[in-house]
């Protein structure tokens, strides 16, 4: 092959000096960012394209040749076209034989077409090595330099050594490589800059429908029965009032949907006996979300705080102090302190700051820079250990909140009780549950079967392979 | 010396196994602590030092020879000595020659010199291939480990090889290497240690100049003239009153100036009918400072939150409340509850904590590491559909604030109306803007030319080249 | 389809292009776990087993051999079993020789056994080279691929080359290896993932003491003098009024004690008039968890300003405000506003405020992912020039607090001060020595002394190499 001795020849001098020639196909906006950043870190580029008078906004080091003289000039060939362009490489076929075709498309919507774009130019160019790559690093970013969205970049194709090049290129730029296989993975790849939070998607919808449920549900407490029964408009409690009896109420019961797939997977392995059977589907994907569903509670929890914390300038709350202590002036009369409601009142509140305090620890350690920094016994630590003393501290200080309410016949109007008994449920349940669990009679053959114990063994030999980091 | 021998020997039948030997110049701070970390990753470490005398602080397991020694021992020399005793370099060309040099040096100033100390150094010994590197970690760091700051080391250097030895050096110590190119680049990386949160000062330095009007102005609304007009001391409104003014009229400006950029850049970009030619300078540094605009208004935002939490405690305000109670029960009176009132109260209220929290969120989102594990398509729909919301909230707090006072002609004192009156100024402009970009005869050709069609196109095969990401 | 046929022929002449089999002893959580992640990676992987039948978990990609077949299988051997099954690795010494072999366990207890287990696993194969790797890495991470916790991968071993090929496959899987050095380091590696907060457990210890020496303080003071001089019972004091007492004071003193050991290294420094002598142990140690100080100091911070927001909503604020109102309106009293106190109550509520913010801002740079994107110019201003501004400001937030009740005989009960006064004396110290340290005459010889200068010089030639990158 004349490449081949063409390239030989002009290494020779200087072989090990320079980085090899990079090709890009198309001078579209991603084309240039690309080439203007390869250009930095030391690569000669050149473009391919069909118009090869230099446009004035192509890097000035880079060349602009036909598409077949550019493609000869480089082992590499970034298409930076649409794959509705793909068809004229076809022509290209002999050039294009042995070389590195690096994908870096994306499409409008998720599996847009059949197959990935960069299988799609596998096809169309069989002789070359694709390899897909760059497609979640934007134009914008590259140019601006500060790339304040990811610096991962997912790499895949079926030719190691094409791959290993491919991802050499993004480490000089600066950028991360993450292998993610063969070139199946493509389509993955492609989805994957059109997601739009998949994981949170659960969390928001479950959030949203008790919210709902919950506005619904405080509106006839609150505003509409005393507008029956009292003919008082209460009707801007909607702004502040029940908000504030929504936000706590979502809150407890998300944190505690937090830890319910733990205990339930823990009864399904002490009911089946073993590790080494898959969970129901929809535990799995429950347990991937409890993050996501963790940190949507403390957004809830955190509206509450605020919510709670501006009572005293709410105009409302004002008026109604003032007319209370009026009502006293008036008669002359003065209150003596009630003890008990010290104690209730200063409880519930301290409860609730403690625990607020602890959510917001949580929260923050799972940001991603503060959990790549502990190791996996600390992690564990803080997401089970505080996970439940927060769990415990929150149930607590909406029990004291409740505190001899609970049976007092005025909290249920219309045989509806208050938001705040519904949301005790789950948190009750998963807090009884796990106090069970934690008798030895369960805890221990729930722990011989985490690290590998099978009531009825399949493989009777496995047990001596046990590695000592159990699941979860 | 014996142990040398005894190296030697060991060596003999081994010797892919070991890493080069790396050469120091220089025992001070940064050259011991770069010693003793590259001996940890492996690398046999010699020193070249004046005084061939081990000193105390010297790594145990490093060597100290004279320069001429050391130098031959290595392929790579790490320069660890200050720019002004670079010229005895010059005496050491022969042996230097073929040799990387590695300059890790930083100025005292930023451009103290006229060309960086790199290409200086190139200039003194032109047979060695120079390579800047290790300048942003500081001594402390490599020492204690911990590398509180940055794990980033910016390389450049004109020998590709070169560089990606000194590139292996840095991956080897566990810190991130960042090809940024020629020595060129030298000047750059040597002022990057010596900036002072270079995208901070225009943020900061408009935000100071805003917080200096609105103290000036509400000082002479809120104290001046009270003191005038009815002789009342009211000089403590300095310590929150005043601030608490102040805060959230900076806060809404700054968050209203992080949109309007995008704005002016849409309307540009329709009048030109391109995107293809470049913003004027002022709007791509705005452009830029985005972020650090939106951060500072966060803080703000912040501060005006703990302002007003705060007000029921103030002695000031329980004087008031108490004052108001006991004139009404002199006159043996009580209030209504005004309805109207307890609407306006709780509505502006919850539109602030709503606006706060979302607000917060999005200072959350801008966290580096939570950035990085978003792709661009969240990383948009976060900082702009929710951005705009946030504004939206927070435009609407403020209108609600001021409720049927915008008319009241108390809110004037010497024909100067309310701060928050001037601060809604910016925030309606950009709504309105955007809101009228938002119609489709504006919003479909603004579409067009961000895929990159032009009204009067220069190269007309370009749009075929359009790749679907486009800027911002 | 011709596709597939043509790649079956291209591959053939090409073996450079695939990736080496790496085998993997053990069929326990973690091997299936890896081998499932190598095969992705594009790693063909055989498992070594005792039973040669394929367990329905293994990877279907993966074949499973006996021990001696997979092994010749592979240059490369994950050693996936515990430590106490090392010893029929003897039997297969032979096979082993030349192979590089990763130790991933982990023990249960730290400093388990008295040699590392990768340093016995080398003894017991003394022909093999031992790689100490993976064990940082959990199971359950590699699986469900969220990595939440630690991307990093610490990697020692005796042999360079072997290490590499490890540090490579690391790479490939999407993590980030730290070569830790030779064998040696094995035990620490196996330490790390048992440790749980090492450099936390002083600041926490320390608080702890403080927080319970407070309490039995403010118990004395405000439950029991009330109890036994005027039989009133203020237990629910316990709730909120005691910690919001304990939180602050704490607070402070940890905040203070963030910024004494910098100042007590500066005098030993002056005295010694060097700073090549190394510090006393406890201050280094001290030193080194400043970081920890200061965020449990804020920690304390965040809670005393929620336990002070809620204030006005206790329920004996509310009727200690009643009662004060009604015993005014009994009287037909007014109270006139006292414009002393309306300022000190600002102030000093003011101050608190910007104080908290500021200290807030200084946990945010804390945040890893935040320190690693600021120089170390930034990172130094960050910490110890609006490091001392917050002390300055909490400090001065405590001494308005206190305004004129310091010298006032009701402050003491029992001759016990208040508990905010016992808190001032470290910050006051701290912040007068470092107001001497900066006058001329000390800080000139401290900054020379920074910059390697020496009182009495050791070496006489070293001031020529001075660094200008000081420690601290």
């Amino acid at each position: 092959m004349n490449k081949n001795s063409y390239n030989i020849m002009a290494l020779t001098p200087n072989t090990s000096n320079k980085r090899e020639t990079v090709c890009i196909f198309g001078t579209g906006d991603f084309g240039r960012a690309l080439g203007h950043k390869l250009i930095q870190s030391g690569y000669p580029v050149v473009f391919g394209s069909r118009n090869t008078q230099t446009p004035s906004l192509i890097p000035k080091d880079a060349e602009v040749l036909s598409h077949t003289e550019a493609a000869q000039k480089a082992a590499i060939i970034i298409i930076a076209i649409q794959r509705q362009h793909y068809s004229f490489l076809t022509s290209l076929a002999e050039i294009l034989h042995g070389k590195v075709l690096v994908d870096v498309s994306n499409n409008l919507k998720i599996n847009q077409y059949p197959e990935s774009n960069a299988e799609y130019l596998a096809q169309l160019v069989p002789g070359a090595k694709v390899v897909k790559a760059f497609n979640t690093v934007s134009a914008w970013a590259l140019q601006s330099g500060t790339l304040d969205a990811s610096r991962q970049v997912f790499v895949c194709g079926d030719d190691m050594e094409a791959k290993q090049m491919v991802m050499d290129i993004v480490r000089a730029l600066g950028l991360t490589p993450l292998d993610q296989g063969s070139l199946l993975a493509a389509q993955e790849i492609e989805n994957y800059p059109l997601q739009l939070f998949p994981m949170w998607k659960f969390p928001i919808l479950l959030s949203l429908g008790l919210v709902a449920f919950f506005f619904f549900y405080s509106l006839i407490r609150d505003v509409i029965y005393p507008y029956v029964y009292e003919s008082k408009d209460f009707s801007f409690f909607i702004a502040i009032s029940i908000p504030n009896r929504i936000c706590p109420v979502v809150a407890l019961i998300l944190l505690a949907l937090v830890y319910l797939p733990g205990v339930l997977a823990a009864i399904i392995q002490l009911y089946r006996g073993t590790k080494y059977s898959r969970f129901p589907d929809w535990l799995d994907k429950w347990m991937l979300c409890r993050k996501q569903l963790g940190l949507v509670a403390l957004a809830f929890a955190f509206l509450h705080v605020l919510y709670t914390l501006v009572i005293p300038i709410r105009s409302f709350v004002r008026w109604r102090t003032s007319n209370k202590i009026l009502s006293l002036a008036l008669k002359n009369e003065t209150e003596p302190l009630n003890t008990t409601n010290a104690w209730l009142s200063d409880s519930y509140l301290a409860l609730g700051i403690l625990g607020f305090s602890l959510f917001f620890l949580l929260g923050i350690t799972s940001l991603p820079s503060v959990s790549n920094n502990v190791n996996w016994r600390e992690f564990r630590f803080v997401q089970s250990k505080l996970g439940y003393l927060t769990l415990i501290l929150c149930t607590a200080h909406t029990l004291v909140y409740g505190g001899n309410r609970f049976l007092s016949p005025s909290s249920y109007r219309w045989y509806l009780p208050n938001a705040y008994m519904l949301s005790l449920i789950v948190p009750c349940i998963v807090l009884v549950v796990k106090f069970v669990l934690i008798f030895p009679c369960l805890d221990k053959p729930l722990t011989r079967i985490r690290q590998g114990w099978e009531r009825n063994p399949q493989y009777p030999d496995k047990s001596n392979y046990i590695i000592n980091k159990s699941a979860v």
